[in-house]
């Protein structure tokens, strides 16, 4: 495992919810008993400011679920145009028929002090979450409920509670996934005239 | 009101997840005893592809949730960066404190057949849904789980399953939002190697 990526900063828990607020895919990576694994997730979405929370749909499916069921944590994090390939990968392998998926789809993880999950480098923004058990939702719509714990980004992108995708590498981009292959990066920046 | 937009052509159930997979901003409408409101919602979300299922957080403080509880119904649709504005002040003004809201945001609306439900003129897809009863989490979260029982988009930016950002006039781009004011339309296609 690599040590913390040298660009990332703490982002604070009150402005975490932006890091996710546009919708971008993100990937879903846990730890349990020894067992680490990476998902990608379309279906991730902020849910309360402070302390901020967030769900994401986790099929029971993927390997990846159990380990979240298990160990009750989890880290979203947002990756980058740069890891287009890396993102459709680890969404379409699974750990449970490709022991080696990891190195397969060329994942490098990294562990942060006090937080007992694995990180994926590369990515643009970090959320450490730990499950609020909700097991009717879990059940009956693989939802999941997580407090966000901890949060970071990489400056390079995101600094002073903003995205800087207008002025930063067009690779730092989000990525938003459709269907079969196809995604689409995050645009131009738009602001509203805030005085009509 | 207006009649239904002319661009305006039914979409499969099994692909409506895909009108909001790439995690756009949407306006929630919806209709009450003949009250109706519109706001802006970033945190919408699939939840299911078929029946297709979504979250959505609507928070206690919008005249929206009234209706929403009330009606058991409401749409979301995916605005377009025409309608950036619009977006923004849906968001901000309340039908508490500002009647005359709608007029005010400049918001059209229009009805169509068999939906008891308000629809936002000038989207570029429309999500009619209706809501599973979750009482915890409506309380507990301010979340609610609906299923999707018609779906529509504008032929001019989404055809055959597909988005069509890339070749469409920009002005039908979605709206991501972040904070303050600060949103981002959606980018450039990207597609990844399939075979690999």
């Amino acid at each position: 495992m690599s040590t913390i990526d040298s660009y990332m900063a703490p982002v604070p828990l009150d402005k975490a919810s932006r890091l996710i607020n546009h919708g971008p895919t993100v990937l879903v990576s846990a730890r349990h008993r020894g067992i680490q694994n990476v998902m990608a997730a379309a279906w991730a979405c902020a849910l309360d400011y402070l302390p901020p929370k967030l769900t994401v749909v986790i099929d029971s499916n993927t390997a990846t679920r159990a380990l979240v069921e298990g160990s009750g944590q989890f880290v979203v994090q947002v990756p980058t145009v740069a890891q287009l390939q890396l993102t459709y990968d680890v969404g379409t392998r699974s750990l449970h028929t490709d022991v080696e998926k990891l190195a397969h789809c060329k994942v490098e993880l990294f562990d942060i002090d006090k937080f007992d999950v694995p990180f994926v480098s590369g990515c643009s923004a970090w959320l450490a979450c730990k499950v609020i058990p909700e097991p009717h939702h879990q059940q009956q719509y693989d939802l999941f409920v997580a407090e966000v714990i901890g949060a970071w980004a990489d400056t390079r992108v995101f600094s002073n509670g903003r995205w800087h995708y207008e002025t930063a590498d067009p690779s730092f981009r989000s990525l938003h996934y459709i269907a079969g292959g196809h995604f689409y990066a995050i645009g131009n920046a738009l602001d509203v005239d805030m005085t009509k």
